[in-house]
């Protein structure tokens, strides 16, 4: 068994008080008995994709930059494997979307860069991030292979198959999603739904546990240019049937639930996916559009 | 708008029995105003692979039979497109699951052979089956192309994303699954509840709306040497964001519902997900596994 935490928490305008909420999630999942914690995405800070802003660059730090830092004394301290995530530098001009996998003496034990970048009205995310070139490789840690991407890859079956083709053991996805205000209420419940239901049906595909772990809170736009978001929290651990394990509501709270990383396995040989997959014609997948 | 009508029902040992029941699922269907009436997977017999026997290669048929028959006519009747199921004899020796697309005026529109063939304890169909080898290629007709694919299909995000990458409208799945009635409750839920969540995730994954087809009833093991199987219905009809239009209970059932198809390309302007696959870094979905 393996006890898993989420710390989905709301950010400010603040940078150190973000860390601190960050850091206090950590504490608060490792004394609750967790072994991994998990953080939302860009944990830092507000998020600065709303609109498009040279000076919001100076957000971005080095891979070896204090997010890091922080979050590798908090797993030294409590013990635990952390995701964290940031807004990495990685040269002027050239920067990513990038989780850090922290193992329980401080070390890193790897990084993953967001591969599927999102550009949509509020999420402005081309403009700032550089798709990510390290592919889809897992993260090997002290409590298991770890399969983590980042928010807009819970849309790919293709990354959530690929990390499991790979070995990974649990799919990790710090994201950053929320509603627009402006929509109808039915058209937020179904964005809601479809997104817990795809990270379930990732769960289901490839026979592995899942854990997302959000944002909460409402950020307003401070460019007066951009949009107004409201982020939806509903972090959730899910089992490898796709059945919920446990799911935080839209206030910020620290989730655990207990993963049996063996029921992997007893899963899959009931539902043997891996099994029956027609490598032989799956060609086309390689192609941007099969049609005209 | 394109009205679809799922004819969910129960197969006996007569397959006269059978066939009407199908027959009158598609006049009541009709009736109600579908354009697109689909059945449940090999709906003219029991399920038959419970156990292996050579002798039950005797139901099978050429494409040309007597199901393909009389699903024509019915079509032709009553002016409407019908996907149906046949267990499939091209050779002696040489079978395969097939669902056929008959055309309004009854012609065969095209056929799918089933490409993913499961075979577990009360399932054995590589005994029967052999796997299609078509490919994954949608099929025209005069309200829309239709993906359609077949029951084990179905937890493939592969088979889903090559139909909609072919311009697939509408993801189609004639299905024969139930419940084992040994399990516990519990379990059965899980089952049943990954296997709607699954389809869900499939026309989240695309948006695409998507129509599954199962078959009722309780059907006994007549060889003393297979299972018993319990057939749990709950055929369902999905709007492109993986909202639930329409589902039906575990009787025999026709669920008719209205179904947008401009909406797949309103809901894919919100969520482009097709926009940014990374087919760069894709290449080992064609390979068994990444690992050892």
């Amino acid at each position: 068994m393996m006890r898993a935490g989420l710390v989905q928490h709301a950010m400010g305008p603040d940078a150190d008080d973000n860390r601190a909420a960050s850091l206090a999630g950590i504490a608060q999942a490792a004394a609750a008995g967790a072994e991994l914690v998990i953080l939302p995405e860009l944990h830092a800070s507000e998020y600065f994709c709303k609109y498009q802003d040279p000076a919001l660059f100076d957000l971005a730090e080095p891979l070896d930059g204090p997010s890091r830092q922080a979050l590798a004394d908090a797993a030294r301290q409590h013990g635990v494997v952390v995701v964290g995530s940031i807004f990495e530098q990685r040269a002027p001009g050239l920067a990513h979307n990038t989780a850090l996998v922290l193992e329980r003496d401080g070390t890193l034990a790897g990084i993953y860069r967001k591969m599927h970048i999102p550009d949509d009205p509020g999420y402005n995310e081309k403009f700032y991030f550089t798709p990510g070139d390290l592919g889809f490789e897992p993260i090997d840690t002290s409590i298991g292979r770890l399969g983590v991407l980042v928010c807009w890859d819970q849309w790919y079956p293709e990354a959530a198959r690929l990390m499991a083709l790979a070995g990974a053991e649990i799919l990790i996805y710090p994201t950053a999603i929320g509603l627009d205000p402006d929509d109808h209420p039915d058209e937020q419940h179904r964005q809601l739904d479809a997104w817990r239901t795809i990270q379930r049906g990732h769960a289901i595909a490839n026979g592995l546990p899942v854990a997302g772990c959000n944002r909460v809170g409402f950020e307003p736009d401070r460019s007066g240019a951009g949009r107004d978001a409201e982020f939806w929290g509903h972090s959730l651990i899910i089992g490898p049937q796709g059945e919920i394990l446990d799911e935080a509501g839209s206030e910020a709270e620290v989730v655990v639930a207990d993963l049996d990383l063996a029921r992997s396995e007893t899963v899959r040989r009931i539902w043997p996916f891996l099994r029956d997959r027609r490598i032989d014609a799956y060609a086309d997948l390689l192609r941007r559009y099969r049609g005209r």
